[in-house]
C-alpha cells in the first residue's frame, strides 16, 4: 500500500539514484508524475514552473480549466506550507531553491475507488541570498481533481 | 552528509522497521531526537504533546526558557505548514492524526560550526472525522536554539 | 447565460418571493441547489450546517470523499471571505446570523463542457451580540468537484 | 427597507439595464454612490482605482483624512474577502477583472440614526491569464465613516 | 505637540508614578482615556475587557454602534499586532498578562481639524503558563471614529 | 530592573534628547544597541535596513547564520505587528516612514541567567503617500539568539 502524499514526499527527498527507482515504482502504481527545480525570489515564478511542467508532462489534460484549477490551488497551498504562513519570498528578503513534484492518481493504492487526486510537493532551501545562510522547508497539498 | 530537515522528514515517513535504523543513524550523526503521536481536534494539545516529549527525552535542558522558546516557535510554524495557512483544526471542523519528530543538532553534518538548531516535523492525516475522509499533510520548521 | 457565482449571490440576497422563482430558474438551468440558515459563534457549526444540508439535499453523492473535500474547501474559503481575513467568530467576540447557498453544476450555462463545479455562498449579519450592532458580510467560493 | 450591503451587492451583479434603475433607487434612498471597473495583476492598482473614483464622484470630502482612512480599510478588506484569505493577485500568478461599487449613507434606510457608513464591494473574475480559465469572486466591507 | 499613538504607548509602558502625571497631561490635551489589565487565554475576553472599560469610562457614547464598531476593529487589530500575525492565545498554548489603554481625541494635538480618532494599545507578557517563560509584546491600532 | 522590550519601545518613542540618555543607560545595562530610519514602500528594504545596521554595529557576529536567522525572524515578526496582520506596504498602496531599534542582551536585567535575546522594534508613520494622511504604528518581536 502507498499513499499519494508519502510518494510525493519520498520523491522530494530522494537522491538522484533513489529517484529513478521511485519514479518507476510510482508509475507502476498508476500515478502520473512530473518533477522540476526552481530557484527564485518570486512566488509567481514557482507556481508557473509547476504548471508548465505539469502541462508538458501531461499530468493535466490540455484545455481543462477544472484540472488546472485543482493544480493551481494545490500549488498555492503547498507554497503556503513551504512558507509556513503568508506566502512571501523576495518581498520578505529571502530566496528559495527548491525541487517540486506533482503526482496524479489515487489517494492511496488500496482505495482506487476514491477517484483521482493531485498532490503537489515543494522541498528545498529558503533563506538569505548568502551561501549557507539558509535552511530546509517543505510544503505539500493534496486536492481533488 | 545529512541535513536536519532531511532527517526529520525521513523519520516522519519511515515505516516502523526503517525507523529503528534511522534513529540509530541520526543519533550517531550527533542529533538528539524524540518522536510521538497525537490525535486531536485542538491545536494546543498537539503543541503540548511536542513540548512534553521534548522535555521528557531531554531534547531541551530543564528550566531553560530560551530553548523552550525556540521549540515553541518551531512547533507553531510546523503546525502552520501542516495546516497550509491559518492554524485551525476542530474550529475548522476537521481532526488530525499525526506523528511528530523533534531533532536537535547541527544544521547539516558537514557544517557543525553553524551551531545548534532544532527541527520540528509533523506528518499524518487531516480531514473529516470519518474513516477514509482524510488526506496526508506535512509541516516542518527549523529554528536556531 | 448565467454564471454559478451570479446565481449563488442572487439566491443569497433574494427575498422569500424572489427565492421561489430563482430556485426554479436555477434548477432548470441544470444546477442542484440547497439553502439554509445558521446563527452561531462557532465556525465549525456553520461548516457542519452547510455539509449537512448539502448531503441531505443530495448535492453530494453519499460516501464520495472527493466531493465532500471539494465542498469542505469551498465552505472554508467562503467563510474566510465572509470574515474578511482570518476565520474567527466567537473567539473574536462576534456572532453571525447567515443564509447559505450551495450550487452544483456548470461554471456558466453556456460552457457546459467545463465540467461540474460547486459554489458556496454565505450572506448575513456579523457583529456584537447586541440587536442592531451588526452589519452585512458576504463570502463566496467556487471549486472544482 | 434596504441595507447598505444589499444595495452594494445588487449593484455589483446588476446588468447594465438593471443598473440604471438601481442607481436611481439607491440615490433616492439617500446614498452617494460610485462605480468603476478594473483589470489588473496589482492589488495596489485596484485600491487606487476605488479611491480615485470615490474622490472624483465626491463620495469623500476632499482633504478629509478620516474619510479616506475609512474608505481605505473598507477597500483593503473587501479585496481580502475577494481573495478569500491573503491579498495576492499577480504575485500568486492570477489576474482579476472586476467591477467595484462604493456607497456612502445609512447602515439601513430605516435606521438613519446609526450615522454614516461606507460600503465597498468588488465582484468579477479571478483566474489564470487565459480566457475562460477564471471564476467569479466577491468581496464586501462596511466601515464607519 | 503630541500624537495619539505616542501618548497611548507612553501610557502603556509608564510606571505607576509616571502614569498619574501622563493621565493628567493626556486629559489636558483633550483626550478621553481609559486603562485596564487582563490576564487570559481567550482573545474574546481581552476584547470584552477593552470594550467594557471604554463604555464604563464613557470613551464611547452609549448606544452608538458606529463608535463601538470603530473601537472593536481597533481592538482586534491591536491584538493582531500583539500576536504578530494570526490572533491566537490559549489555542496556541500560550497565555497573556497585559495592560491596555484606549484614547479618544485628535490624531495629533496640532491638527485638531483632522477630527476624532480612537487608539487602542495592548502591552504586556505573552508566553507559556510558567513564571518567567514569557516575553513582552505590544500592539497598537488607530482608527477613525 | 529593566526589560528588553521596555527598553526597545522607550528608545523607539524617545525624543532626540531622551535618546542620548537612554542609549547610555541601555549600554550600561549590558545591551548592544543600534538604531536607524527607513522610508519605503518595499517590506524587503526595511528588513535589509535592519540587518545592515545590526551587522555594521556588530549586534551580530559576522558570518554566524544562527544569529542572522534569529534577527531575521524578529524583524519579520516586528514588521507583521507593525502591519497588524499580513505584511504589505506598497502592494497595499501605502508607504511607511519609521525608526527601528535592535537590542541584544538579557531578557530582563535581573535575570541574566536566561541567556541572550534579540529585540527588534519598529515605530513610525504608515499611510497614503500624502502628507498628513498617515497615522502611527508599532511592531515588536523578541527572539532567542
Amino acid at each position: 500500500m502507498a499513499k499519494i502524499g508519502y510518494l510525493t514526499i519520498s520523491l522530494l527527498i530522494a537522491s538522484e539514484e533513489e529517484e529513478k527507482e521511485l519514479l518507476k515504482k510510482t508509475s507502476n502504481l498508476g500515478y502520473k508524475v512530473c518533477m522540476g527545480k526552481a530557484g527564485t525570489m518570486e512566488s509567481s515564478e514557482l507556481i508557473a514552473a509547476i504548471e508548465t511542467a505539469a502541462k508538458r508532462e501531461e499530468i493535466l489534460r490540455a484545455g481543462y480549466y477544472k484540472e488546472e484549477h485543482a493544480l493551481y490551488h494545490a500549488s498555492l497551498n503547498a507554497l503556503r506550507g513551504f512558507c509556513r504562513g503568508e506566502i512571501g519570498i523576495g518581498n520578505f528578503l529571502r530566496t528559495i531553491g527548491v525541487k517540486f513534484v506533482v503526482l496524479r492518481g489515487p489517494m492511496d493504492t488500496t482505495h482506487s475507488n476514491l477517484g483521482e487526486w493531485v498532490s503537489v510537493g515543494i522541498y528545498g532551501m529558503v533563506g538569505a541570498p548568502i551561501k549557507g545562510f539558509e535552511h530546509e522547508a517543505i510544503g505539500l497539498e493534496i486536492n481533488n481533481i
